[in-house]
């Protein structure tokens, strides 16, 4: 951390960037290191190459992070990148660094070292942590602002502190960020209690198609691309499903299917206790985390990757097993 | 506190009770204090007269709670009750408290401070940091599976620090009790992944069922016995679908009616920021907290009470508009 503390130091002009299809924590750290370098004096941009998803900007702060088209003028100094394993997940900025010193602070154990100084961290939940660390470093002061947003990161990146890599640090920092003035009502009524009702429709189809093989262990079920526009639905209002279908008594793997637009199919891999999903995501050319983890096909047909992806998890799951249930077979080619 | 440490401290034989319909709360209040009590030397029965919902049993300890029959013969020196605002949660125990030494733990703000002894202090989000607190006045020794147990309370009452009562001395708890040992991760998947597979399948009726009033404000919903019964559920499978109903954007409050047993009819009433909801529940002759209450009607039917209780609501959300949506009327004559 003290090597991007000195580098910040010497910049004037900083870009904070993000990822592509960012999530709570990449929000959380693109602009809790844009309000904190703020307050230190820096003139720094933040931004993400991706739509944001509608309900972070309850917090209105999300409107500081600007799009790539508005920031081709911009001439930074330095570029800080958060949260991202690989240099293409900040997008159409890709070209832009190569041209200028780069920071990076990431806690995925993927990350490949793409920064001129990297500081990566996977024993950290979120990248929010490491930026909470890096604002306390540099000084800035905190208010119930900069707290809410920073406290967001820990939480999504938690799953509210459900999953495993909730530890003692996590709930050490919440407890300094909430007597910051963090409010975790707002975060979580923001993140968890914004939902459609159209999204509920969609659901209730997606447990319509659901099936399960390895006697309940391994779960999985679909969104077609005319699904999502007969609940006129986007990516956006099934990103929390792949979950639910994970809550289930007895499911080990729960796996999703989701068409969008037309012809590109996302692949949602998450586990509950020992099943290694990045490993069949690795198999298939994506990536993730032990129990959450993903990959994306284009051009191509839904049900042939359910044909190619389910016989794959269940051989890796218990050695070679049946592939595809009876029920679905049949649906398949209905 | 100090006065329920002295009445531990000269009693030999105590008994600790629950209330009837335990919540995770209840569960580990119980299980937290006759471990504790135990620890210190203490012959000590824990109780609960009513079924504990069958997930808690994947913390094997949970079977140290007897139930009613077996502690006829037992004469304790004192009773402490925990989490419950009035005797008459204690269930069949009732008789036993004015003949006994009696000790009230609670954080409810509707507690009538029915014991010898109480300590109500409702600033707690969960009785689970009371007896925390009151285990580590008595000296008793933490591990695993105690902070464990302790922990399971603190998470539950706060919605897995998602209500607004989710404050940071809450934080500072767990996080003392996750570096004692407690395991989030395995609390979190007991409760809240250990869905069965009907559960969703009557949410989706459930969903089904669901109208909007007050331009989208108010949700509800019903659950007859019959549907209970074709989806082979019970009331413990449905404990969490209205927190469900609320998470619907732009919804203020969500009711959800159940039907069971036959004749039987629990009004659950949740609110996110503004609505009273156990305004209402009180004018029904139930109670609760401002974001969480509900009522219990004995041999009746349900569409009466619904056409009774939602105008009731609309009238003190709204003063006094509409009161059963058009769609929802028909649905009645059907």
């Amino acid at each position: 951390m003290m090597r991007i503390v000195s580098e910040i130091e010497k910049a004037e002009k900083i870009l904070v960037l993000g990822h592509v299809m960012p999530d709570g924590d990449d929000v959380s750290s693109v602009l809790s290191l844009v309000i904190g370098l703020e307050r230190i004096g820096k003139t720094v941009k933040g931004s993400i190459d991706y739509t944001i998803p509608w309900f972070f900007y309850e917090l209105e702060e999300v409107k500081k992070i600007e799009p790539y088209e508005s920031l081709i003028e911009y001439e930074p100094d330095l570029i800080v990148v958060v949260d991202s394993s690989s240099p293409e997940r900040v997008g159409r900025f890709l070209p832009l660094l190569s041209r200028k010193r780069t920071c990076v602070i990431d806690h995925h154990v993927t990350n490949t070292y793409f920064g001129n100084v990297n500081w990566v961290d996977p024993t950290f939940a979120s990248a929010a942590q490491m930026i909470y660390r890096l604002n306390m470093e540099l000084g800035v002061p905190y208010d119930e602002k900069l707290a809410t947003i920073n406290y967001m990161g820990i939480a999504t990146d938690t799953g509210f502190f459900r999953f495993s890599n909730t530890d003692s640090r996590v709930f050490r920092d919440v407890y300094e960020l909430v007597k910051l003035g963090a409010d975790p009502h707002f975060v979580s009524k923001m993140i968890l209690e914004n939902k459609r009702v159209e999204q509920f429709r969609l659901f209730a189809e997606v447990l319509d198609k659901m099936e399960l093989d390895l006697d309940g262990k391994l779960v999985y079920s679909y969104i077609t691309y005319e699904m999502y526009k007969k609940y006129n639905c986007t990516d956006e209002d099934s990103s929390g499903f792949v979950g639910e279908l994970r809550s289930i008594k007895g499911v080990e793997t729960a796996i999703l299917f989701m068409e969008y637009p037309k012809g590109k199919i996302h692949v949602s891999f998450r586990s509950k206790d020992w099943f290694n999903v990045s490993e069949v995501a690795s198999k298939l050319g994506g990536g993730g985390h032990p129990r959450a983890a993903g990959v994306t096909f284009e051009n191509t047909d839904i049900f042939e990757i359910i044909k190619e992806v389910i016989p794959l998890t269940v051989s890796l799951m218990a050695g070679g097993k049946s592939g595809i249930s009876k029920t679905f077979k049949e649906d398949l080619y209905r």
